[in-house]
């Protein structure tokens, strides 16, 4: 089985076995955190596919929209103080049988679908302008239009005090409801913001910085039809995905998305044949690689440097080959620009190189 | 007329005057600098199509392949110590009657065609990782193969010491030619990486660094289709062109494109109904602008603002809207990431918006 496929190639192991479904429940979520001692609610083996529920923690931004019973459920069972140290609600952990240390866990994503029309964009406290905007918040709710694939902005309202509690209620009815965007409609790109294994850690872990692991990485492109890569870091994986977006851009400047409870159809694959430092990305055109720090500057050169490791290492480059490719044909792309955490990417397209002999 | 029109529309003042064929040679060439002082070569009216030569500073990486009667004379014609401070052949300045400061200099870029079917990447002791490869220097020479609008790498060559004078004649010939990245085809994105107007300063000013004049951008982007709009520092702009690339990736990070001298049709329009403080681009599918800093958290920065500035004052969205816009369908993206001069750019579709009335 290759590494990673070509366009259109079928992967020898490729066959589902059960297909499992994942509600999102106060019982089958955690608010905030990875945490490798967590009970797994889900047991699957390599090739299994599942259906869950991935719920976003603004649904409190527009309730009457956001939330039905089920969101609601999360809402009112989890209390304030268990969600914590991070902000995502995050639906699992999921135990991939014989998952083990050094193993990477392939994650076919194959379908996204919006559990409800409306999605929120907060212009949050932790944005990248949010000095140059009075230190002021804002929220933006969007209409989703599945048929064209499209959002169009419904009404916005200035957020009252500081949203500092995740999935915080403002019982927006109330709000003064401002037009906003008119005529504008955004391209949808539903993917998961935050997604991956737990980390060989004892307690909680925030799901805010990114790392190894995945977590909160915010790549659009990790949607349907995107493949991601995880290193598994414990005992069975313990996958769990949360922070659902219907559309954001490279940068997320604001700190946030259009953020929107997404169903997520997957297939999880136990991968031994290869290991990869970080969370690898793989789409229809491109392979890309990510990375993370305080510093853009030095999260552009985590990138740099596991894009130059994919080349040689996966694709069989020399190092001066793969030097001067990424120079005339890779892309250098910010995944996130606020304040404190920075996300650089770099992505190569796949139709460069030629199936390799045995692929397939 | 509209700002920036929608794709397809054809703007009020399109139909073109005269077209003007510029040559470069020892007399219409300028090495490494911009200098306001110049005598123009070429003087047009806003309208006019002009046909230049845009020549690489790395014909001499493969002389034999890279250099015809025209560009050896370049070669043998600009001496030296006339290449500076920066590096790249500059075609112009050419001169747009009434032109003056404050008003904006729209370029149409409507055809790239390589001169040759050679280009150039060199692994520079100026790129990314010039310590991780152990401060060598290397060439890959490209064949360019233009029905398929690909490249593919031809041979490689250490540099032998190191690259400091723009221009070096490298008599490849003599050195040992190796194989490199065997079967693999790089799209091609022929454009060029520096073109601007003259800065408002005595004497020299370096091609290197890119500013509001344009100069040294190095965004792919800006090839055959695009628009870019430079704000016009003195009397007729003394616009220039120079370092052609048949392709680059978003970052550029060995240091170099694929250098290759290219054939450049383009139009200049006179603008003076509107004024943008850094250089703007319009693709058919984009709006796009860009931030420069030595660090490319304050490149990004900058370009996050100016972005904010194209969506209020030119798009005429609200400040508010334009910034969860941004955060939910803009692009951030890394021009450049050689050391000591970073760059950033952020893209915003061009259909986002429905056209104004009155346009067209």
């Amino acid at each position: 089985m290759p590494f990673i496929c070509q366009p259109g190639e079928v992967r020898a192991d490729a066959s589902p076995g059960a297909l499992h479904r994942l509600k999102a429940t106060p019982a089958t979520v955690h608010w905030g955190y990875f945490d490798a001692g967590l009970a797994p609610v889900l047991r699957v083996k390599s090739g299994d596919l599942i259906e869950a529920e991935a719920v976003t923690h603004h649904a409190g931004d527009a309730p009457d929209l956001m939330m039905d019973e089920g969101v609601s459920a999360i809402f009112s069972g989890v209390p304030e103080a268990d969600r914590n140290p991070g902000v995502h609600i995050m639906t699992g952990p999921i135990y991939v049988e014989d998952a083990r240390p050094g193993d990477m866990l392939e994650v076919r994503y194959l379908k996204m679908t919006p559990r409800l029309a409306y999605g929120s964009n907060l212009a949050a406290n932790w944005g990248y302008l949010y000095k140059e905007f009075g230190e002021r918040e804002r929220v933006t709710i969007y209409a989703l239009d599945q048929s064209a694939n499209q959002a169009e902005a419904l009404y916005a309202y200035d957020f009252p005090g500081k949203y500092l509690v995740p999935g915080t209620v403002t019982h927006c009815p109330e709000c003064d409801r401002q037009p906003a965007l008119k005529g504008v409609r955004v391209p949808a790109r539903p993917h998961l913001g935050t997604a991956g294994v737990a980390m060989d850690v004892k307690g909680r872990v925030s799901t805010i910085p990114p790392g190894a692991h995945g977590g909160n990485i915010d790549n659009w492109r990790i949607g349907a039809g995107a493949v991601m890569f995880y290193p598994v870091q414990v005992a069975g994986g313990l996958f769990s995905i949360g922070d659902p977006h219907v559309s954001q851009g490279d940068g997320e400047i604001s700190g946030t998305a259009i953020e929107a409870s997404l169903n997520v159809l997957f297939q999880i694959v136990l991968r031994r044949d290869f290991s990869f430092p970080g969370p690898l990305l793989e789409t229809p055109k491109w392979w890309i690689v990510h990375g993370f720090d305080e510093d853009l500057n030095l999260a552009t050169r985590n990138a740099a440097l596991d894009m130059l490791g994919l080349l040689t290492d996966h694709i069989g480059l020399s190092r001066n080959d793969a030097y001067s490719l990424m120079s005339v044909a890779a892309d250098f792309a910010i995944t996130q620009v606020v304040d404190g955490r920075q996300g650089a990417h770099v992505r190569i397209p796949r139709s460069l190189f030629p199936p390799q002999a045995g692929d397939g």
